[in-house]
């Protein structure tokens, strides 16, 4: 089987390597002369909205998967004609704007922040007297990493914060006095199959991820997965999604959802019997899912800006690492390292020594 | 960095597998148009012996390993005149002819079967009064699962035994009454560090590894590293060293080496911490090695001459599919499953289900 895989970065890369195993070839469609997939397969060199090279795609893979989710509608509607894409054009619309994505949380009672569509300065100076201060303004589509959005602290904050983000439609979203940030990578199959990974706690810094910790026997395990199978199944969904939730008073309020594999399920593939690139693909390919049990305590670490020279990372006990093969550059995922140990104890001793190591550079 | 490969069947695949997450690249040297491990590096196709290409991959990369150890002697000595090549054309030379092999294990006081040096049918006559039968006679060099080689059991056997292996350099060796062979997969680094995994029980069919078992405590273990170590520092080794052995009456006989990753340590993809296929690479980049100790139970087994249906496999608990991407062909190994479990009753029960799967086929 042949998937097809639009954008050819880190995670098309990481498919490759957990697909080619099944027996699996890809194709990476990526306008980057150095994506980074393509050491892994075919790489058709063309911009996400190129007609001719989405064919030629299609005509060459039996189904096309996506590494990140502002692909162009126009571009998931073109190549569903010609071949099956999953996850579905109808995900990805949802996935991709912020609006709709809330919209759909309320509609299924999924707790989510209160939110406000915002299409003018006026819309925004609503919105912030019914929510209140502080509050985040962001683009409805086309954000991550902390781009794309501004947080409102005080009045003088609002005023021209729409023309900031580009006078582009926006959410604002009320601020969640969250205790903590955890997400749930859950997967489905062309059967409706659905399994999740064990909850995982995230750490972020400048607004880029950087420490995901899996967790074991979470209290909030079961109510994460309610919510999950709730949306899974209201957009018939085919592959990985990632669910990120605030933990507040005890309970949970969805943020966003990923129509992808995520960053924050990397730790899978040394820390899970089947990774969440695996899994992705038995899903998308009609396989049955893998186990999502955890192996062992696991964290992952993201390497953003630089990859420590690799003598050191490898020295490190029970420390995997994953170079991404992409220039560094501030600010970039460049690489990450998942630590897989026996108890959680050595895992944090693990963590502050990988922590060490990133501030050394 | 990247690495040359001489051959690019599936030992150069899951080569590339376990480097490429290392930030390694890597290009292999193979005749055949469709080497298998194309998908994940650059595919020099030229035979052998071709010194243009040798001196383009010499070139290209920043250090040579190799698949197989039958690389003629003149390859490796080309390619070491521009490039580090590891193992050394030393290593190559003892490990590709049983003859150098068992008059090492000799020198070294390992012991081996008794065995003899036989260029004539005249030499295996007289080696045969001396040895006795049953007795194998196996070509120096170029043998393979179980290719090269005939037992001979009773005197009429021996009659033109040596023509029939084509009147090349041979050499008999004295049956053994072992009770179980083993494998012993170790690794050096170029600073002569010495790790090894625990000792793996392999059973063949046809000839044919059919499976391997990791033992846990082996009694034996702590002997057959300490064969492991005189070789391996002898030849002044890097990368990894497979040592075949019988057990025999509570000790070990050394059979061969194999001087690269090896059929018998696949299961430490899964099952150990750090896979034989990234110690070699660890290994002959300089960088430090990683842990052998085992993660759960595990064991692999052979997919010869087909691989099972892929949503078959992947319906199997504890069970990872390795699909090597070759064409099927009865009597080439195509693919294997490794199991990890919890426990060995768990992992016996595993593996017979792998083999029902097999037997249906």
């Amino acid at each position: 089987m042949k998937i097809g895989v639009i954008g050819g970065g880190q995670l098309g890369r990481m498919l490759a390597l957990a697909g080619t195993p099944l027996g699996q070839q890809f194709a990476f469609l990526d306008p980057a002369p150095d994506a980074c997939a393509q050491a892994l397969g075919e790489h058709i060199r063309a911009d996400y909205g190129d007609r001719d090279h989405l064919r030629q795609l299609a005509d060459e893979v039996d189904l096309v998967t996506f590494e990140f989710e502002s692909v162009p509608a126009e571009t998931v509607a073109f190549l569903s004609q010609f071949v099956p894409v999953y996850p579905s054009a109808e995900a990805l619309r949802i996935a991709r704007d912020r609006w709709f994505e809330k919209s759909m949380f309320q509609d299924l009672g999924v707790p989510t922040p209160e939110f406000a569509d915002i299409q003018s300065q006026d819309n925004l100076d609503a919105a912030v007297k019914r929510i209140g201060l502080p509050a985040v303004l962001k683009t409805r589509t086309l954000g991550y990493d902390g781009k794309g959005q501004k947080v409102l602290r005080h009045p003088e904050d609002v005023d021209g914060a729409f023309a900031e983000l580009g006078s582009v439609p926006c959410i604002l979203e009320g601020f969640v006095p969250f205790t903590g940030e955890v997400s749930l990578i859950a997967v489905r199959g062309r059967d409706g199959q659905t399994c999740c990974y064990p909850l995982v706690h995230n750490s972020h810094e400048q607004g880029i991820l950087r420490l995901s910790v899996a967790s074991t026997n979470h209290p909030l395990q079961s109510l994460a997965e309610d919510y999950a199978s709730r949306v899974l199944d209201k957009l018939n969904y085919v592959g990985v999604l990632a669910f990120e939730f605030f933990e507040v008073d005890g309970g949970l309020k969805a943020n966003e959802i990923a129509p992808r594999v995520h960053n924050s399920g990397h730790w899978t593939i040394e820390g899970a019997e089947c990774s969440q690139f695996e899994n992705h693909l038995r899903a998308i390919a009609g396989l049955p899912l893998g186990s999502t049990a955890k192996v062992g305590e696991s964290a992952m670490i993201n390497f953003i800006g630089s990859v420590p020279p690799v003598e050191q990372v490898t020295a490190l006990a029970d420390c995997h690492l994953h170079h991404y093969g992409k220039a560094f550059k501030a600010g970039r995922k460049v690489g990450h390292a998942t630590l897989r140990c026996s108890d959680s104890a050595v895992l944090q001793a693990r963590i502050d020594e990988v922590m060490q190591l990133i501030d050394k550079g």
